[in-house]
């Protein structure tokens, strides 16, 4: 049994997604994993992580549903610090910043149109971090 | 600490909602797991695992919940694949396909109405895989 | 390599988030941690576990973005239980009860403005019980 972590570093766009399941394929590839669990855990509170199809309808797609939730306006957040990201957060309480997933044989369960992504949901840039945790064998 | 893995298999109907706990439980019970955690995740980008009472009135409730959040209808992924889906592929998204429980004194930690549920959300029939790991004592 | 348990006990009201980091920080912190993951998981089936900035403008959108989503009011589950709380078991569903987070140089992987909450959504005061799990070296 081992524990392995890193750190993946993303510059962002408001309301992008980010496919990072190649950065996660060769964490696992690299630290010779074989049989446990990858923890994918996205650090900050206005961000998420998911899994997704990625291709552009759904890129598009999926801020639009998030938009009718929790759509850009005005938040009892503003009133604290007057950053006009109250959405930003609901989104990230409502998504979530953690996942994990299986490895089995050296390879993510996951299915042939299941990206994993990062999704950036605030109103700036923002430089992001990531933390991958491989534990098993 | 030892790591167990399994597949769970399930055919599938649209809009339906499974209760897997059984399988959880007998899959605990088999490999003796005494202490740690059990993952289950549902390979696959339109479908989700989560935990509801399971009972006929929120069979119904939970589908309705959502079909006011992503309702069926027309969205920019059918302009890739036009197979009538979008809906399904953001509520897996909004679900989630992963979920995390502690195994305590060989039982799972969920509460006496807090059942494990495997959803459909495709529109169509489907042979669906899920996975079982155990990590832990 | 060790697994930890232990439950934390919370005394709730209707509609109320509590921040419970702390209580994973002593945890972490007594049984000296270093690296691994901790699993915050929610027992029962009408409240959850996320991560949100704890600050009073989002203690008061969080819930009001729920209302939007799975407003209370009659629901099919009131015809099994008749007990009102339709909405609350949703947005658990919804929301989920399992947060798993990387622990790394024996301290929560978390951002600054990244509080772990635990979400009462039940329509009577309720006394609850969160397992927090460790598992690494």
């Amino acid at each position: 049994m081992k524990i392995e972590t890193t750190k993946i570093e993303l510059s962002t766009k408001p309301d992008e997604i980010y496919n990072i399941t190649d950065n996660i394929d060769r964490f696992i590839s690299k630290i010779d994993a074989v049989e446990g669990t990858v923890l994918i855990f996205a650090v900050g509170s206005t961000c998420g992580i998911t899994t997704i199809e990625f291709e552009p309808g759904l890129r598009r797609d999926f801020p639009e549903m998030l938009n009718k939730i929790a759509p850009r306006g005005h938040y009892h957040h503003d009133a604290t610090w007057g950053d006009g990201n109250g959405h930003s957060h609901l989104r990230s309480s409502l998504i979530g910043t953690s996942l994990t997933i299986p490895v089995i044989d050296g390879k993510l369960a996951t299915g042939t149109w299941q990206q994993v992504v990062f999704c950036e949901f605030d109103v700036r840039p923002r430089q992001r971090k990531i933390v991958l945790q491989f534990s098993g064998k």
